[in-house]
């Protein structure tokens, strides 16, 4: 992982844009690219995450033009096959790469500028009264957590558990006070998580030093929560998962999981009755829910902001980002 | 409308109970029957709305006994038809009278003492760390508030107007806010109920000095509000809510309508294919839900209490309440 | 009303297309323009049920191209506002005139030649393996007949009573079956209406000599029908709904209501705990739910073709249809 | 496996009730006690599928009595926990044994008597229209199938691929046409299956001479099926399932899977954005939906008889299941 000089993308073709990037931010998945267990292309731009200004369209581009703030959605589709036109640009029949930063089909957004395909259904325009760090993680991880907690289906006066207080689980509970919880858990390990998890007005549970079980029955007069969000992406916590649920409940996992053969508790689902959720947010659906409540101030993403760097440090930004100090939640990069 | 001392009620039969009410409440609907817009025997003792301590059960009462607090909801059933097994008491096809405070039939819960049809299906503890206040409009003021509000269809995001801050459009306005909305609007012409309103977190709407219809349309990019609930009751406010709702989304009218030849504006109805939702509330269907979010201090009902008075006092009570003065909302009554 | 010849509409702009019609039909709100019940402008070309073949397609269309079989829908929308794209043409900010056939701005498809603004969203292609037969009612009155069956929100093993079998009750009793009611009961008083309801079928009840009431409360164990379809358009039908629905269920109005002071059953809504549907049927939404049932052959819209004529013998085609004489249900045009 | 001569088990308790058995019948999951994949009490009697009539009631049974011919659901529970009032007895906390026929705690229904605890809420009267036969399947297969299909989540027009066409795949395709599907794949390897699959409707696909995966993206213009059910319960066809479902689909495993190491293909369900859903059946909350279907004759579960025998002839009953030999599919039992 290093900052390196590149060319700038161009224009693909008559329905593309080039955006200038004023922002971008650094996501739990780019560290998967960095450790490899996510695979990427050698060399590939890395990022999924901006906003920008279009510096550039297409001939055939129809809702954007040169000067416009627009909001980088960091999953493109065509727009135009079954998926796309069903809300589902991950299973776009048309771009086999679907997400920026993975492959040199798609350069990533933690550049000084990033190519979008079909910029008329893959980019979003900022309202003139929103900055940029207010709109910025509009564009993955806010989605991202927003669709996990939908997934979950909690409804008004239920208790719901978030196993991991990282970045996307703290997004996950900022957005869970929308459908109403009476309680919402907040389980991790790192001190200063738990602190912004109590901030936000979730109920910190700390799995260092506590009996996770034992809390949650406790909280939920011995039944369980109603559901769990679990934000960690590992075998061990998902089983967790499961165990903190009550019958009848919902089990929604969030996070870049892609291994085929993952231990699953069948038979604790099969005896509890649950509903399982996991996948890839389909970020631009989610922008016409969140874009009000940012603009009402109902929801204050920047929030989250923990660091803000030059691009240019992009390198340490990923260190202090992957050692989980300084109590780090996400990290802003200037180009 | 009258304090009077009447006999004791006793217990109708073995599944039957008598409650001591230590905390009863004056209700809307209780005004029409003293206005005579909704017909009542005469010489009922009115009320629907109580908490207290049980005095005696029959003796097949199974889930309560003598000494404990419980919550008293304003509609009763048999718990056995079909309707009360769907959880709609509403629609009892054993019991006539499923509202207390309408016929000697029922006698109504402001009075010392009130008589339960089949216990165990009729009355709620009350949790032990709850005060009185706390959950006396669990009885049915604050579920009637939450369904107008589940019945508006409510998602994350969206703007909802509400038309009308007396008390069950301010109970309401409180519950709204369970459901994400990204703005409410609230409609009234009394200047203290707006201001309650703004310090519940709403955007007031002046109507006597203000144009509805154009602050609705600027506050939604000119499409209305995507939910519109009408709290007041009235031919001329339906059909503004009507007015106010964008295409395809929802109406839903909170209130003691008993006219069966209403004027609706069907029309309008028609050309922006709305949904209509109107009903006389299930009120223990919803304290399962909100009985957690007071619980946990989400829900803080109590807001709503502007005044205390003695039973005895109940004359002048009424007085306060129908003429809105001095700041009235809800008058909690201690016999 | 009377067959004229008019002259061929033109492209109206490099979105546009023309289509040759090749089977157009006469729905039951035509009638309406006929009896003034519903205002049209004078001369205008009526109709709003057609499809046919691509004749012309402007510079910017990009979906269909001339020789193109190709559906009709008979609601039109932008595609790009608010409304549209939420699946709601029906609400089109762009497009004043959204139903063919009512003004000069939108000239009917009871016509050689129609001309459909914005091609790309508003025409459908033919499935090759499918007849004109097969597809000509997904213009409007089979999604109509659908989307009023949707808004009744029927769960399997429930009871729905629809009032009126004319075309559009019969096509909300095809496509009632699509949500496994355990029992359809089909109110009319014309013999081969209720003959053809029960050939698809449904239990036939005969207003005119049977007690509607009686005959609904005995098939539901007491309680009423858990939804009903009023297929009629009267004040007297749509109370008469209200009556025979059970507490908790629901009312679906489906057909052209433009009376803005209509009769409502106001007080048995509130006491029965209903919700009530009503509205303009966003065509477009529903064709990729109905178009595989036709495909698959569960589902045969062409079982309401009683009449087929020449274009030219239009006239006498509405006089058979006005006095529902002859079988008459659907009557096919050819031009 | 063998017949005996048992004890009649007496009342337990006041609450209780003794039922004669009629009939019963073998199921699938009976068959995991035999082959020792499910461990079960040594010496218990098997079998949760019975219907009879009521022998003897304790002192406070209210809503049976000797004489009434009842359902006999093959999960119970108390009624009053947490769990059973939201209509979940698999998660009863005051029974252990929620199932007949695995302990002898619950003694299962292939007998000529059977013990029912909390007679008010665990039998159900049979309707005096409705045949033993009729009704038999109502205790549990019937139930589990359609829960599956709920599960599924299927909308009208939607295609549906059931993968084994056992006894429960096949009434999960029975049920599946109450929601409305344009088309019903049925995999399976065994000719009678498919035969009986093709005969109630669906579309047979023969996995052990065709290419599955090929025929499902042939049956939907190559985007999989809207949503799959497994009926097997092996982990190769759980991985198929989630191969066969399109983007933003949903798998529903139906089957006695309690492996809590099972292996998952998380990869595929993350990015293909998926819901899973599996448990056990909560047998009662189903039957007032299923009931009035058979009442109507839009459900025949008859359709799945295939060899009626003496309960002293068991023996080979389950040996005769156990091959899928002879066209077996449910076998009906007769003490």
């Amino acid at each position: 992982m290093r900052v390196e000089t590149v060319r700038d993308p161009g224009l693909r073709d008559r329905r593309a844009a080039v955006v200038r990037v004023t922002q971008a931010s650094i996501c739990g998945s780019d560290l998967h690219l960095v450790h490899g267990s996510v695979p990427a292309e050698p060399g590939v731009v890395i990022g999924h995450e901006c906003v920008g200004v279009i510096e550039e369209v297409g001939a055939d581009v129809r809702r954007v033009r040169k000067g416009d703030r627009v909001i980088v959605p960091g999953v493109v589709g065509c727009g135009d096959c079954e998926p796309c036109r069903r809300g589902y640009p991950v299973g776009c029949l048309t771009f086999l790469q679907k997400v920026y930063g993975f492959s040199s089909e798609l350069p990533g957004a933690q550049a000084e500028f990033v190519s979008v395909p079909n910029a008329d259904v893959n980019v979003w325009p900022t309202p003139p009264d929103l900055s940029d760090d207010q709109v910025l993680f509009l564009t993955d991880i806010l989605p991202t957590g927003y669709y996990a907690v939908e997934n979950a289906n909690i409804k008004p006066g239920q208790t719901v558990a978030i196993i991991g207080c990282g970045p996307v689980g703290l997004f996950a509970l900022l957005t869970a006070q929308l459908f109403g919880p009476s309680t919402v858990l907040a389980i991790d390990r790192v001190g200063y998580r738990l602190e912004k998890a109590r901030s936000l007005g979730a109920v910190p549970i700390d799995a260092s030093t506590e009996d996770v079980r034992q809390r949650v029955l406790e909280a939920t007069d011995g039944q369980g929560a109603h559901a769990v969000i679990e934000a960690v992406g590992a075998q061990e916590t998902v089983h967790l998962a499961f165990e903190l649920v009550r019958t009848g409940g919902a089990v929604s996992v969030v996070g870049v999981l892609i291994q085929d053969d993952f231990s699953f508790p069948m038979g604790t689902a099969f005896m509890k009755d649950l509903t399982f959720r996991v996948g890839l947010v389909n970020v631009a659906r989610f922008i016409p829910t969140l874009l009000p409540l940012i603009r009402s101030g109902r929801l204050d993403p920047t929030a989250l902001i923990s660091h803000r760097m030059p691009l240019a440090e992009g390198e340490r930004a990923y260190e202090l980002f992957d050692r989980r100090e300084d109590g780090c939640l996400k990290v802003v990069l200037r180009p």
